[in-house]
């Protein structure tokens, strides 16, 4: 952009990531002087945290997802760009899109995390994870083939193989999806099929911790690991897994190891920040945080650039104690409103004290009307639990309509346990798009 | 099945088919005392003329489906069946599958069309046609993806071709996705990109014949063409396609051939029967009928094979005065709810007078609040004709929950122009997997 000598300076701000954390800086800027350009390679927000709704039928993705221009064209000073950041070049200030280049005068860089097999990529196409829409429409076409392959088939091990399911990773994802999955095979799908019982689906939820949801105390703990038992999902803790091929898990319990046949694995597991993190940390050279993620000052920023911020589940960020925070969308928030602050007060000559991250609390939902919660030193579960997540999670929908319609959604399959968004779609790699 | 003596022999009806036509006559076969078995490639029933819906953001997949083993679980007569037809074997009466056989008693064949290129096979990949979900939601991104390359372009040339889209087809689904277009593009999207006006898009809809919406009447076509003309779309007629490659388009009009330069080309033209018309053709020794469809005698069984029924886009059908049938949705009901009734009836050994379409009218929608009508002699467009629309397709919805959400959506957009399903969602064949 060409600086005329009429029309005063304004500083160009680029956000990488429209996630929570990049999408509430950007909302954040909405009354500095700044120009913003947001740059994400997908056309929308997604509420990740709800994507295990997607996933086992109950929502679609719209429902889930705002599309960034829309949520963005009141702010005139921001504009949306639908690209992919190959790096970022922090000595010259640039940001490497796929055919272009950006300048920027301030940069966020909040672009997420992805999967991590612990160095078992193979394991990638065993066992999908949960992090994007088409994850989740994968799955929840895997999820439901599985019942279509036992109702197909006339082999009583084929059938049991393909009513197996394991799930990797007790933490929040692996539990909700585990709670839903139980809903699905016990209630939603009870009178769908003819051949088998869908309620003989085995469902086992596996973990390399002592106790499910380990972010939570140990009575919350138990609580969940109740409701799920209750809606037939086995919980085999302290047991890793070893080994994932196609139709086979082998899973290392403190007795020994076992081998599962298992017609469907998902991963709730590892994750590991975006590969711009390596990019950050060679060219500030940093040695990277724990779990790869990149070390940030008190303000967010990168050591040695404080033109630069780091968010969300890139950054390596710690609470007062020093305990390294949790990737979860409440921390991406929290770190997006605080970003926001501290780049309009700098523009401003201001200066930002430390970001503080305030603990509003941990919520699991496990299938329908149970729930764990704890906030602050109230700690409750079943009944009151879920009607809190159910609000808290209406609340935080971005859009109007999508609330709306969740709301509806919810209302219906909670009456009748019937999920509405029960489609097997295929990607073009699955199956070739259909001859004439 | 083995048959035991103590049972009763239940004769089984295969249904092929889970479209408008297969699931009527599943339904119609509810009281009566065949075992019934619908086999479809896909595990929902769709709502195919509102897929331009989908292909413009103003619907969710989920809200123009439903799960067939939803729809049919408290039918117990009936098991529905994942799988794909190969062929039908009428010497043997079976139906081959995959990797099975179904025999049957009595065969319903209704299992649709697919587009047809005129011989150009080549075309689809530059022309994706509306037929399934995952090709409205290819289409969505297409569109999408048009209003995103040209606002990431610098180079005026490339802006307008991104921002030219070309319609070929101006049946009933070209004239509604033209509409919804141009809906998308002078209202939805007006606020939302900074360097680009959205609304100098310019959309071609494109047809041979002398007149859009041929199959209602002058007066119709001339009010669809002035609403259409009213949202910026131009209207080529006596105009045919010779050419598709990328980014371009070659037309032939009366005045000589022109080549566009467009971004998007979207294919509303040509159908062909699905490929099991050709196995019955042979297995019968009958030739085609008008588009390559199956010849059907008057109560829609197969010539020579009065265990089989043809319905839908499959059969080429005729009125009282001789007239072929049109492939379109009312056609499919009725013929799904006569080959129930007569089924039912050939059960207990009744005969059932010819089957005889019922013409209740035509209706197209262009656009928020306008469309035409035609009922018996009545002509209508503007608002009454639209709402007559929005009533019709909300009452034949199949499924409570997204009669009430699709309400719901298209009043928020009619009161807001705006359209919530507005993703661009890859295919794993668009774009590789994230990487860790």
């Amino acid at each position: 952009m060409s600086r005329s000598p009429v029309e005063p300076v304004r500083p160009h701000v680029v956000i990488i990531g429209g996630g929570f954390a990049g999408l509430a800086t950007a909302r954040g800027l909405a009354r500095s002087s700044a120009r913003v350009t947001l740059v994400d390679r997908r056309n929308f927000h997604l509420f990740q945290p709800l994507l295990y709704q997607v996933a086992t039928g109950g929502l679609s993705p719209a429902e889930i997802s705002a599309p960034l221009r829309g949520i963005l064209s009141r702010q005139p000073n921001v504009s949306v760009r639908l690209d992919e950041v190959q790096s970022v070049d922090l000595e010259r200030r640039a940001v490497i899109l796929r055919d272009s280049t950006l300048t920027y005068d301030l940069l966020v860089v909040a672009a997420g995390a992805t999967h991590h097999y612990f160095g078992h990529d193979e394991w990638r196409q065993h066992a999908p994870g949960l992090k994007t829409i088409e994850d989740a429409t994968r799955v929840r076409a895997r999820l439901l083939d599985a019942f279509e392959r036992a109702e197909r088939s006339d082999d009583p091990v084929e059938q049991e193989t393909a009513l197996t399911f394991v799930l990797v990773g007790a933490g929040p994802t692996g539990v909700e999806l585990a709670g839903a999955l139980g809903e699905l095979a016990h209630w939603t799908l009870r009178r769908d099929f003819r051949r088998i019982d869908p309620s003989r689906a085995r469902i086992l939820l596996v973990d390399g911790a002592p106790r499910v949801l380990p972010a939570l105390s140990e009575a919350s703990s138990a609580a969940a690991a109740h409701s799920l038992e209750r809606l037939g999902v086995e919980i085999w803790l302290d047991s890793l897994v070893t080994a994932i091929g196609p139709d086979e898990v082998t899973i290392r319990r403190p007795d020994g190891e076992r081998t599962v046949a298992a017609g469907t694995v998902l991963w709730a597991s590892g994750v590991a920040p975006s590969p711009l993190a390596a990019s950050l940390l060679e060219g500030a050279g940093l040695e990277p945080g724990p779990g790869g993620r990149v070390p940030v000052e008190p303000d967010l920023t990168l050591p040695g650039h404080p033109e630069v911020l780091v968010l969300g589940d890139l950054a390596a960020a710690a609470d007062a104690a020093g305990k390294p925070l949790p990737g979860v969308a409440p921390v991406a928030m929290q770190q997006g409103r605080y970003a926001g602050r501290l780049l309009s007060r700098r523009l401003r000559g201001q200066s930002t004290p430390p970001f503080r991250y305030r603990d509003k609390g941990q919520l699991a939902v496990i299938g329908r009307a149970a729930a764990v919660a704890e906030i602050g030193r109230a700690r409750f579960s079943g009944y009151p639990a879920w009607v809190l997540w159910l609000l808290i999670h209406i609340l935080y929908l971005a859009g109007f309509t999508n609330r709306l319609l969740v709301l509806i959604e919810w209302g219906y399959s909670y009456l009748t346990r019937r999920r509405g968004a029960r489609l097997i779609t295929r990607s073009a790699e699955d199956s070739p798009p259909e001859e004439p």
